[in-house]
């Protein structure tokens, strides 16, 4: 598949012709920018060739409508499908999108949350879709990543008015933190799924972003791409303060404010560039403005790595990505001194030239570095042809019903604890089979105990496993007092222990988790149900006024796996079922978290 | 010495009694608040007293006036001096003033930054300054413990004009942070200057600040006590853009935000009550809102220690402190958990009811957690009567000169390193005596090579050491490309290594660091200019147009020291000094890093 990518911004035009196969591969990029007085920059490589030089187009719209005589001149066919970037996907939007026409309505409305970037992308998608009427297209959002964030991440801590009135964290940049994320893992040979990585996003614009076992879980920049590291123009983080002490002492407004804070802030606002080669050049030289830019850039993003450790609970990998993250050795050096407590160090001769040609991923750790760094080229308008074919390719999930499970509060118990609970070689009685074959829930029973309170009464699943894990519900974790993950089962590292209490003595559980609801399922099932593995896919449970939706439920497909969503208390008691329910699958968009 | 210590907000005042001596006890503890028409009430404490009620006094002012009445009732004499918390010391102090006309004028100086806080403050200083004519009072800054901070931690990425018309982080709590600081170092039983400690204090207002070898380095609150953790009405962190959002959202005003944004938003915006006993008891009894809003504190305070672990290279030690600090067994293990991978691990008993009575200190780690968690009480007015005793007891330094040496950048080699460099069993030829006896110049020279460029002719000083240390300027080390902290000499832990380059090898250093500038001095000397260990004294260098004053310089008492101040090339640059200079102590205040 032959895939057109847009990326219109509000001075700029970038485009790419990608051949969409099991390696995708860029066969054209093209730009247009520095639009002024009937002209502009443009610059087409393709093959060996490499043009540059200036067009008679005024505008970003005259450039577009130039794009089917470019790409003709290099010999290159009518597209047979077109990727658009699209800024703000506001919470609608967790997938990329086909643009039918209720679809760019739906963008328009989210205008207000980026009344710079989407009103641009729109005028593009309008273009193409008048140029190109037969070819389908589709919307891929820079915030669609990031829409797996949890709501303490996502949530200002301010008036509830706000807050209805869609102040929330966003986050941006989520093509590239995922594209990177994806490289990351594919070079450690481990599913994405496994692996608590940050990803370090430095170009003009910058940005650092959690991602969680797959997941996004939290990201630097907030309700716009304001918030977090010093950009090249842009301040990043501030006290909110700073505004009534802006109006106060300068008479400052609200727009002036923003106005500067987007455009001559961050490093120009530091150092009066916002070239970072530049500052690098003139530090070493000596200027003092210049070494403090470069000091306060590094410290910002230092911070943001450490605080995304400590809300995952520690890092397997670091990828650096972005212009500055991609050539300044030095930054990235810069930014992981003094990391070695979490268990990362860099080596310092892979650091100073990493080759990064041909897509690559080198690792530039020491050896001995329990955290694994990354450098590669960001590849957002790839990962767009690739979203855009997936979307296109994607077939609609049949409206089929699958039966869903409640899990109420219990423990799965190891010999070990079950010695420590309930005497030397005792053995639990099984009193109910579960649908499972070969497992029940035992006659006895033990207490949960947490620093703000317990819970009593809590059932043992049996047959023994080789470690003790306890799963609660949400509602459960503030009775004991604990902040408890929402885990697939089985995935314990990182959660807290619980305190089990039994008739001969108490045990520290290994895990305590939320379990994550998850649709179980089998190749032959799938296939009828239009689902892969991987997939995050949305849920319709329960009838009239109560009836839910559950959005990102991950689908798992196993060989032997019987099909059955799993939910948990507080979600059956949400969508008002008992122990007999049935989902829905929502026809439509889905985000995976495979690549 | 019997010390009244003054805490007056804007509704309420606060003070105490102290017996200032090697153990300071605090005699009298009383608080006036909920003014409201003729009337407010009342607390007093004094031994097993304690009495509660309302009384006829209907502000401030009057409730100060009643006071030496209050202290004949309870047959306390009169006090020997006054100490007063003053929320903003701006830039100018450092320490602990003396209250005389002119301090007044300086305080009033800086109401623009805080409009709330320091008029209510100054009310309260004036007021007492007439009441006790005689008694000597001291305005002790909720800022100056921050005042170390280095510039790029103090320094938003914002205009220059917005920074020279004063916008920078300041942080506030600094009482709080240094007393708990030095109450977690005497307990572990090492010098403060030896630990790297995250200080958490979660009270109505609420902070963390990082403690980096006895000097605050970073504190999450800002320009303003809006920045930083979720409060009890305080928002905290907020992207900048929000403002604009709001603004053509809602059509609020920049005072409209920020009335909002001191007192209805944080605890109470999130969840509709200020008070974390309430909403741990709504969270536990299922209340969806009062949950989120746990869930948000707690994460918001996990990545606060997490980015000081970063900024600072790991930590030795996490104090709670606060209301919620102090009381939430829950909160302290929400925000511990999962920081196992910086070597942190709670022990659940110990933490689940620590007895905090008679100033203790208990430790709630795990065995074997490397990082030691303390939960002590905070204690701002005993710290305020401390530094008020300290600040009048204080000898003026005479007006005395003392030698200043400039240090050029050089390495200290292990005799593994000069192996590497020159050659197994290479003996280095000692060209040029240092004033140091002993101590020697070598003839052999070093290159220094970083990520970004070398340093070549480096001096090596003999003799050989254990372990291999760089020394440079800061503009060396933009250079070099690498970020290298400011430190003591010798204290290597967490500072990068650097390349270091001979005839016959290459060796990568233990250690690079910026060297601190400090007085090395002995008792004799030390009581003849009136300096102790471990202050931080201004020295006047230099003359005409360069004469600059060195701030925070360290006082270091050594048996056989010889009396001397340390500076590098920048430094001795900046001041147009030469090989031969002399600095001149300036009198007045000083802080300090020991208790």
């Amino acid at each position: 598949m032959r895939t057109l990518v847009f990326n219109a911004g509000s001075s700029s035009l970038k485009f790419g012709v990608f051949d969409v196969a099991s390696d995708t591969r860029e066969v054209f990029k093209g730009s247009f920018e520095r639009f002024r007085e009937g002209m502009c920059d443009f610059r087409f490589r393709c093959g060996k060739a490499d043009q540059r030089g200036s067009a008679s187009h005024a505008s970003i719209d005259e450039a577009i409508a130039a794009i089917p005589g470019v790409l003709k001149q290099f010999g290159l066919a009518a597209p047979d499908a077109i990727g658009h970037r699209v800024a703000h996907g506001g919470s609608t939007f967790i997938a990329p999108a086909i643009l039918e026409d209720a679809i760019v309505v739906k963008i328009e409305d989210l205008s207000p949350l980026a009344p710079l970037h989407n009103p641009a992308n729109l005028e593009a998608i309008k273009l193409c879709r008048a140029l190109w009427p037969a070819v389908p297209q589709v919307a891929v959002f820079d915030t669609s990543f990031h829409l797996t964030n949890p709501t303490f991440a996502t949530t200002y801590a301010v008036p509830e008015a706000w807050r209805r009135a869609g102040l929330r964290r966003y986050g941006f940049h989520g093509t590239s933190h995922k594209y990177v994320a994806l490289r990351a893992a594919e070079e450690t040979g481990q599913p994405l799924s496994n692996l608590q990585i940050v990803s370090v996003h430095l170009g003009n614009g910058a940005s650092v972003c959690a991602v969680n076992r797959g997941r996004s879980m939290d990201s630097s920049m907030g309700i716009t791409p304001l918030e977090g590291l010093v950009m090249g123009t842009r301040s990043g983080d501030l006290d909110p303060g700073a505004f009534g002490f802006l109006a106060r002492q300068l008479s400052l407004s609200v727009a002036d404010i923003e106005t500067a804070l987007y455009n001559d802030s961050g490093l120009k606002g530091l150092a009066g560039s916002s070239d970072m080669r530049d500052i690098e050049d003139r530090a070493a030289a000596g200027d003092a403005q210049a070494q403090l830019a470069i000091e306060i850039y590094a410290y910002r993003a230092r911070k943001y790595v450490g605080a995304y450790a400590a809300a995952m609970g520690g890092i397997d990998a670091l990828v650096f990505t972005g212009g500055i993250g991609e050539n300044s050795a030095s930054m990235r050096r810069r930014i992981c001194d003094g990391l070695a407590f979490m268990g990362l160090q860099l080596d310092l001769d892979r650091n100073a030239a990493p080759d990064l040609s041909g897509r690559a991923a080198p690792q530039i750790q020491a050896y001995g570095s329990r955290v694994c760094v990354f450098v590669t080229e960001t590849a957002e308008q790839l990962m767009i042809a690739r979203e855009t074919a997936q979307a296109l390719a994607r077939v609609a999930p049949a409206v089929e019903t699958i039966p869903v499970a409640v899990s109420g509060r219990h423990v799965h118990l190891s010999r070990e604890a079950a010695d420590a609970l309930f005497g030397k070689g005792y053995e639990l009685t099984p009193a109910k089979p579960l649908r499972q074959p070969g497992h029940w829930a035992a006659r006895e029973r033990v207490t949960l105990e947490g620093p703000k309170g317990r819970l009593e009464n809590v059932a043992i699943l049996g047959p023994l496993r080789m470690r003790t894990q306890a799963e609660i519900s949400r509602t459960d974790s503030f009775v004991l007092g604990i902040d408890v993950p929402v885990r697939e089962s089985g995935k314990l590292d990182g959660t807290p222990s619980v305190t089990v209490v039994g008739p001969a003595g108490t045990f520290a559980s290994d895990g305590l988790i939320v379990s994550a609801r998850h649709i179980h399922t089998n190749p032959h099932d799938a296939a009828r149900l239009g689902l892969t593995d991987g997939e995050l896919i949305d849920v319709y449970v329960g009838d009239g006024p109560r009836r839910v939706t559950f959005a990102q439920t991950l689908v798992r497909v196993g060989e032997t796996s019987f099909t059955e969503m799993h939910i948990d208390t507080d979600e059956a008691n949400a969508a008002g079922i008992g122990a007999c329910a049935e989902g829905e699958i929502v026809p439509g968009h889905a985000a995976t978290l495979r690549s």
